[in-house]
């Protein structure tokens, strides 16, 4: 349930504008180490409040974190927030109470502290971003009604595009986590074997058909057992926050691999992220039914009664290497059809058990206006209708040079709960002959 | 190449029968603690030599590792292998080396120091086996030419059997490592939603098709970075060794969820490995030709001159709760269409990046007889043939209280090459009512 610290009212100190994405009402969490010491050197966790991030690890040290949960923890002392966020929601919502008072408009402590200040709130240009968390295993849903239309009808026609399974259950798979990485990382081009419908045999080569796609992703906080399903009116617990998620996708690869055990090359060569954690309790006024009832109603183990769609808008730019950029989707997170906690108890129901720090994306998020489908596959139907940039060109699929970044905020009254940016630029493929060479 | 440590004439102070999993020419790394210290304290890495285990910890403490790779370097001091496993071939060399000296016939010192010998060799049976690294990621293989046809035929009929990508690159799908466990972890059935073929609707249950999956897996070595693809001649440097795997399956909720991205909750409730792992070192005499020659040609990324199969015979017998077992699969790592270095190389062919402890399953491994099936789907051929129990009872599929016990071994002359036990127990489903209730 919403508490002070979403109240609308709510100012801070920091100067934040009504459209920035992180006011006092977000307190997003991530881990980020600074340019100017290196960059690499002794990632921490922080907070970030407008333009700036607060160090969590100099506030643990110096003992600001001395409620009942947090009081020795030393989850802060860390270079991920796997610690803390296995500790599950009492020691959330005590952290987040914390750094909102500190940050509070009428709260001294560190605003009037100028020494303090500057050692404690690092300007973000000088945040190098991390990964939040290492992330023992990562999940792909599929869990857009629109998008499971579209692509099944595009790859196995309109009569067999939704199968029998797919208003039954969230489908589905596992994905390959060592290749996530934070915005910003730059992504090579992978090269692959595909097979062109009229070719006799496969090619080795650069992936034609380079696809990004716009997800949501939710990080797991508290883990379980071995054999211990996490039933769905407790799934919330297990949820510590969100990221967007950008799961770039071969569809050449894809097409020709992906019968009968799913994608793999398909999208193991990257999976890009928002560093930025947005915590379930910033998002909770935004807390909204998703699609109508489900029909068929769903077993037991994966009906839910509180709403548990959030309303988010989200956005995914192509930016060509010179030149204008231009947006290709707007979409909303409250599309899915499948709710988080529904993939959550879906995926334990089996006994399958969770860990800090787990990654589960939505799948892509297409609405049912063009312009709201989440990737280009959709958007372009296959490459049949590219889409124009404004310097002329068209884009079918993504070409060398071309940026990817996406944006997710939701909308409150004269304050925004923004995700920060989630890019990706793609490199021209390195060939094997020469990536052996090397 | 084969080196002196493999030499068949070779033999231990330590006694080992000739049918022993553990001679000297073995060696296998894994990660232990002692019952009698409580078992759970200070997992710390050996090597199995005969009915005992070499405590690495105490020996690298000691300054017995004092090679140029291993001096210093503090890999053994740790509660995993990941860190040996990441320094690669030379080290995991000098590593062997100086343990296969250490524990030669004509070494006295370790032999003949008593006091040394009672701190640094455990009984096996004071042993409790952790798994032997933190495993980053999982994939699963589909590599057995005879299991992805018999298998195909049952689900998609003897026309789609074989799909027209299998005979081009080794198929294979990313698995859930959370819950890849040790021998001897009890496994508990899993519930699911399963929909029988005359049922209008799915339904929520314990599954009833519980099946096993004999495979092999490797472990990785050094890892690699995003974007860089491992050329096939290099992909043995970055293969540590391997350890027997059975991947637990729900054929009925597979059947229902797997298509269209692939097997999902059928496999992520459990996979249970060998402990021990059985370096490339060890099995170089036993290097093989795998099939002859694979056609159509792969592409020449997929290429590989010298063999790369193993000839390792591999069983497993199902023992129900009381009475005698039966041997169900007699079967040969060798049948294996694509080779370990062939799906590594496909893997990462997109630049996928691999960790150090990443495992990779081959998939079911089965031949061309009836009793070189590696999973009972085959064996039973979807329940229709069932197995016959020594106490008179039949299987189609495993039932509560049956235990599935895998082994393999390369044999030499006058000694073999084994990998222990790969075990696992079922336990009654505890439905979601009741789990819920705990």
């Amino acid at each position: 349930m919403a508490d002070a610290t979403t109240d609308p009212q709510l100012r801070s100190w920091v100067e934040v504008g009504a459209e920035h994405p992180f006011p006092i009402q977000n307190l997003p969490f991530g881990v980020f180490s600074r340019f100017s010491e290196g960059g690499a050197t002794t990632p921490r966790p922080g907070v970030a409040i407008g333009d700036l991030v607060l160090d969590l690890n100099l506030l643990e040290t110096m003992g600001f974190f001395d409620g009942p949960q947090l009081r020795g923890a030393k989850v802060f002392s860390q270079s991920t927030l796997n610690a803390f966020m296995a500790m599950g929601r009492p020691a959330w919502r005590e952290a987040r109470k914390t750094i909102s008072e500190l940050l509070a408009a009428n709260e001294p402590r560190l605003r009037d502290d100028a020494s303090l200040r500057e050692r404690a709130l690092v300007p973000m240009s000088d945040a190098r971003m991390h990964l939040p968390c290492e992330i023992p295993d990562y999940t792909d849903f599929y869990s857009s009604r629109e998008h499971a239309t579209n692509v099944g009808t595009m790859f196995r026609g309109a009569d067999n595009a939704l199968m029998p399974n797919w208003l039954h259950l969230p489908v589905g798979y596992h994905g390959r986590s060592s290749s996530i990485v934070p915005s910003g990382t730059e992504i090579r081009r992978p090269c692959g074997q595909t097979k062109a419908d009229d070719a006799e045999a496969p090619s080795y080569g650069p992936s034609r058909l380079l696809d990004y796609e716009l997800e949501m992703g939710f990080l797991v906080g508290p883990g379980t057992e071995l054999g211990e399903p996490i039933p769905i009116q407790r799934a919330e617990e297990h949820i510590f926050g969100l990221v967007l998620c950008n799961d770039w996708s071969a569809r050449d690869i894809q097409k020709w691999e992906y019968v009968p055990l799913g994608p793999f090359n398909a999208k193991n060569f990257a999976t890009t992220i928002s560093p930025w954690v947005i915590t379930l309790e910033a998002l909770e006024p935004f807390r909204t039914q998703g699609p109508p009832q489900q029909d068929p109603r769903p077993l037991p183990y994966l009906q839910h009664d509180a709403p548990a769609a959030y309303d988010l808008t989200l956005t995914a730019d192509l930016v060509p290497e010179s030149g204008e950029g231009v947006r290709c989707t707007t979409t909303n997170f409250k599309y899915m059809y499948w709710s988080m906690v529904q993939q959550l108890a879906h995926h334990t129901v089996t006994g399958c058990n969770v860990r800090p720090g787990d990654m589960m994306a939505s799948g892509t998020i297409s609405g049912a206006k063009k312009e709201e489908r989440g990737c280009l596959l959709e958007l372009t139907w296959r490459g049949q209708e590219p889409i124009e940039l404004p310097n002329g060109e068209q884009r079918k699929f993504i070409q060398d040079g071309d940026e990817i970044r996406m944006t997710g905020h939701a909308q409150g009254p004269g304050y925004r709960i923004g995700f920060g940016p989630c890019d990706g630029k793609i490199l021209p493929a390195t060939p094997l002959d020469d990536a052996s060479a090397r």
